[in-house]
């Protein structure tokens, strides 16, 4: 009696277990990319998980790797026949790809802005995740030298060229989205970086302000999210670009 | 020689100041509508501003007012020849119009739910707020009873209807966004609420849930920030229907 | 094409809600009650969402009312033919139910301790929800005069009754539940309570000291959440009870 | 004079302290595993604490050890006569046990279920705790790749073998504990895991969604806290099993 | 068989209880005056707690009445025949006591200091209790005008008066208990007061000031807790009196 | 003997207080006002200080005083002889003072710029303090209407009329201080206002902008702190004047 | 003339600086130690310091040193004529003497309980110091294993030999000194120590717990602040002695 | 057609850019110096930023290098024709210039303070800051070893020689900026210093003591920001000397 009731309840479950895999469709349908997020796992682990994704998938995305996963990979697919690995050291992310395979464009182009050095590892991984999504990226990382009007000549190319989104990454006081946000009228992504010291240390600082900000067309992803914020820009400048 | 020296300085100053006026004229490029944030400001200094943006526009939206704001407001334009007052109780949110005036369609269309009954006053501000910069609005909101289940149909209704974008304004946990933002592929907006209880109370609980949603097509405003979920909606919807 | 696209997608949305819905029976499996939470509901629409409960339910439990409820709901129900309200004024909580209605048991015997008076309207609305969930609950409240020697007595004799789980709301520093955890073999469920006063205020230090205490068998809920605190010891009671 | 006072104050001290020692034979009646917690302490202090412990009892269990560890308890046991080490390297949780001895059957039995990778070694100390209370305990462990689907199967599964309670652990936004307690009607213990970033890093973001759950069937431990809910739902688990 | 096991069990727990008791002898042995802590309870059940206090003892003392209390017990006691009622109105604190008795002088001596206007209820409040618990209590509480200089003059005339303990109630950047236990050669107690603003307001930042403090002689209460301060320094003052 | 050695103890700490007096005259040297915060001061008591001050000074200035004791001052010094009262409604601070007395002129020159007009009190706090220490002051208040760049020409106007330091109110994100500094070469001020909202509310997020601003001209008083920010703009001021 | 003024003040600093130095001879007086804080100063520093507190006193106490300490030390005293290094591994502290030198005794008597091994670094702390100030510290350190049971014997016999004063370490969640303090009637300490994890980890949680202590008796230092616990309990027990 | 639109839209950025580029001029024009942030920059990169400023100027600064840099920077200019470094070894801070230059005295005169030995490298950045900006500063570092009366007499001496503004360092409670500001009559900059323990720890504790103080002439930066206290103070002192 017990037991028949345990497996209609079961069956339950499993139905919206089923319609829950039409989730699995969605990323394909969306283009958002499955990520392999490779910060806490052992390296034999993302070597299995990438294995299992090539098999479904032309190509495979791994961020946050540590700095020693490099010569394990590279050793793996090194004179690989089929795969080829491409490689950003900047934000620690790669991309295992068939040779021959190309991220079909979507239209979608995307401006992406930092102001300082230490923002450029999180603005690359928006940049790879964008691109890996169909959309063209053009960057303009300041190099940690000088003031805010560095910034406006790129800024202005930017929207001469069509862009559709932009993303801006700044940490400290995080003022520059906002800013940016007041200048332009597309959509602007805040991404907080975990850079400030003191009070509001670790980012805290920029993503207060970044919420608290006057300018209304300003959105914001947690800190140092170069993925969500990637994702969510290509999502936007595809639908725009259609 | 110092005053010559200050001369200068200013003059910079204000050459600065003249460029940024175009910042004004970004408001109508964009569509990003002026609100008048009523919450701290005198009843009477409301009135005034209201006086000095129907000398420069059609309308005047009003904020945040307290109750009390009512009385006084209906009793100046009733009866009124040339303006008219839409109130919504809901939001605390007037605008004050000129009787014949429409907002102009921008073809934007977004959706707006709600998991709760508190998150309603949120939802109903970003309402008000995308109409008038020219998108149509279509809202679920759920009236505090049942559970996640009696969203799916609305949610499909917005989609077979065409929104661009949809708002999930959500309190105490806040995962409904991220819920949402894993079933469709359109942009989600998530707006915290500040209706939690214990730890993570006034929204902080939803806030952080947001930040930290695996969901990477979900953007984030502050607290309660129905304007700027608003805003930032229209602002995506008029350009991906443009 | 596109609006052909929306439609399988918005199939897809409205056939994980059908399936969703199987929740809605859940609650009558479990014995979970739904609650209508009033605190930040206007007192029409509570009455309006009490009439739409007691159309496809026998009863209609409304929690954090606001005082001035009680009027309201009296004049509507008094002389009632079928219905009748049960009031408890100490965790502003009522049932509207048929007047011949009682909640049928299942068996499932509870202990609620608290340490100071004002921890009596948590543990009054834990208790009305375990009872409306069927369970037979026991109370022992301190009135704020002495020491937690006064304790062990009615904790001897609950559980001599035969007692299932306990509940222990306590506030300030939250000692109680992890002492009783470490007295009893019996599941315990910690409440903290928002009444401590400097660091820690407003329930947090009663939490932390909770979550970090080393008594094992200590589960906890949220700051103030006598529902969360009932239901869970109930559906814990109720299924050692079979 | 003085000191006779001191000496009937000490020995009310003292008889209290009879008494609590009945708290140690409490741990044998209940089944709560006393376990050494070796974080913070030399490694020869453990070995003593282990030695104590095999003399009054049939094994000891040593968690949260340093990797260093390993190698000395080993070299200790190697080949010996009566006690072997059973090694959870997962879980950095160690048992050594008389070669012959088997943990008692209780009749309990326990779902857990993780969301990604970095939550696998607390679900492991959990897993180790419930076993050596005498729980069977079934386990589905994500490897990091997908969605929320891939939970369902496992998760109809654990209902229809007859679990009596869910352990489920989850880090980031912290929400997958209160969509099992939605879709279950038997208890479920969130635990929350430190792998969260940015604003509700550490694992606070999914302690916070966890206590402001509506999911009234979820009670909640402490970050990264296996061993709590492992011996709770141990302590509920046989309860419900006697 | 069950019931037996829970008899055991239960007598365990009494006889832990009977011993417990021997607790509130200790508060007669120790002179630490229980009091009633008014704040959130009903005037009449606080009144009723006063009756069953007269009923054991000879005075009753009401903390943190509100102040509508005061004519409550004003028109119960006025014109009694045996209970005088002690009102102190800075501190919200009153006394109730046979007319003819008088708290036993143990010889304790304490200095009270305040820096500011709004320490000096959080002060008498200690004045009260360490007066209940037979000591004489001097205070000097600056009324808000000038600097730290004022305080010299009442400090040295309190270590030539022989007092053997100092509170110091200090409130935004809470440095006075540290200057103070740099200057003087017996304990000094440090009360923060909730009245700092901005960063560290509520009396966080005083708190963590004199934890902070480099001055060793320095102990510290919780934000506000005059009785605590009271309390404590009673304790060690009729300790090293006697 | 004892009492001997506490007379010597006594005398140390009141020559130390004879030296501390000497601070009292620092306070007429620098021109740094005493003011009556009158915040959490009965209105009686704060009438007496008044009294007090002037026995010794030609004014006395009350800052947060509650709206009702206008009516109170008013009605004690309606039609006096000798004295007058300035009310500064914005700020709640008033001035009572000889008739005849004019605040010496110490040739200091200040700007004020506030961004919101719930900044306006804090800021006319300031300018009080600094008019009373010898400063003259020009403000530039935003009445909450439009953006950054109607601060430009004012800024301007006052860096013309060779001001020698320049305090700017911020609440919300508080980025304006930053930019002030940024564009002037004179020291900046900032007071953060606690005016924001959800994530960094009461003043937190202007604050932490602040202090993590990259611009290094910039200093920062507490939330809501005029009077810090007047008094030491003002000292600034005059010793660069001088 | 201006510099006659700047002489003037510097003289009324000059002559505070003076007496300010009165505040030395009081360690002496108050037997309150000074100590040299080792943590982060390089090696030859604190050697240097230890050189200068040997030519005016016939001991130094170093705490705090990093391992690599020992060696230089070590190396510097060996075979050292006139002085010898007594070092305390568990605390990191050390103290350098005249081989003939002992500690004067005050007649104090302290006992130090603590409730887990992590507490004991911090336990030899407060003992150390309490020592060198001529106290007699009896120590009670549980080693890890088993509960709060088996404190009440050492408890007991600190009574009977009559300390004065006691000392309580405990991390997590921090009650034991809450306990001991309801059991005593000596005052006591309560020394939070920075074991915990998850939510208040990091000690805050048992500082939180030991400030919302119910126990009016106890008083509270910082988190691992072991000296100043032993430097106050000193004080307050050498004054009892006396 | 929107190309054009863009065109003009990139127009109007980019004239705001060439304004703002004015504020490269102020840096000049004020003095304040742009130092080159090495922390988060790898040391090819900083190198790189090196000659790059040295192309424009006669000197570059570089804060907060890491200790490998020193060998690399030095190997690059060691017998440099025209170049020679100066190294802060106590700050990690660096000055390449050319053999010849010396920074222009602007009249400017700084005396900075701290009170313990883990201050002196925050304090060492603001010096040399200050100095490059013109200023003469004097420095009193205590040595870790006594109290505050040790910093009368080198204060005094400032004052006598004249300085215009003081920075004071200070951790743990940070009182020490509040007391010198009580002292003395020029403005005073508070800088917090990450060294706190416990509760406050990390220099919150600080940075909360000198926002709270009372002394109304303090001004604060950020935690550990003696760069930007050295460029305030310089800025103030340099103007104060014109």
């Amino acid at each position: 009696m017990e037991e028949a009731e345990n497996l209609i309840k079961a069956n339950a479950i499993e139905e919206v277990g089923e319609l829950a895999k039409l989730d699995i469709f969605r990323k394909v349908r969306t283009g958002i990319i499955e990520v392999i997020y490779a910060e806490n796992k052992k390296p034999e682990v993302t070597l299995d998980i990438i294995d299992s994704f090539l098999k479904k998938s032309k190509f495979a995305i791994v961020s946050r790797y540590k700095d020693e996963f490099i010569s394990l990979i590279t050793k793996k697919f090194d004179n690989d026949e089929f795969y080829s690995v491409d490689i950003n050291k900047f934000a620690n992310i790669l991309i295992v790809k068939e040779k021959t395979y190309k991220f079909e464009k979507k239209g979608g182009k995307i401006g992406i802005i930092t102001a300082g050095s230490s923002d450029i590892p999180v603005a690359e991984e928006a940049k790879v995740i964008a691109e890996s999504m169909g959309c063209e990226v053009i960057t303009s990382y300041d190099l940690g030298i000088a003031g805010i009007h560095r910034l406006f000549k790129p800024l202005s190319e930017m929207i001469k060229s069509g862009i559709q989104v932009i993303i801006v990454c700044a940490g400290m006081e995080g003022t520059l989205p906002g800013v940016v946000a007041a200048l332009v009228d597309i959509p602007v992504i805040g991404v907080p970086i975990s850079s400030g010291y003191g009070l509001g240390e670790k980012g805290l600082g920029a993503l207060t302000t970044m919420l608290q900000s006057c300018s209304p067309g300003l959105l914001v992803v947690n800190i140092d999210n170069g993925f969500g914020a990637g994702a969510s820009a290509a999502l936007i400048a595809n639908k725009i670009a259609e």
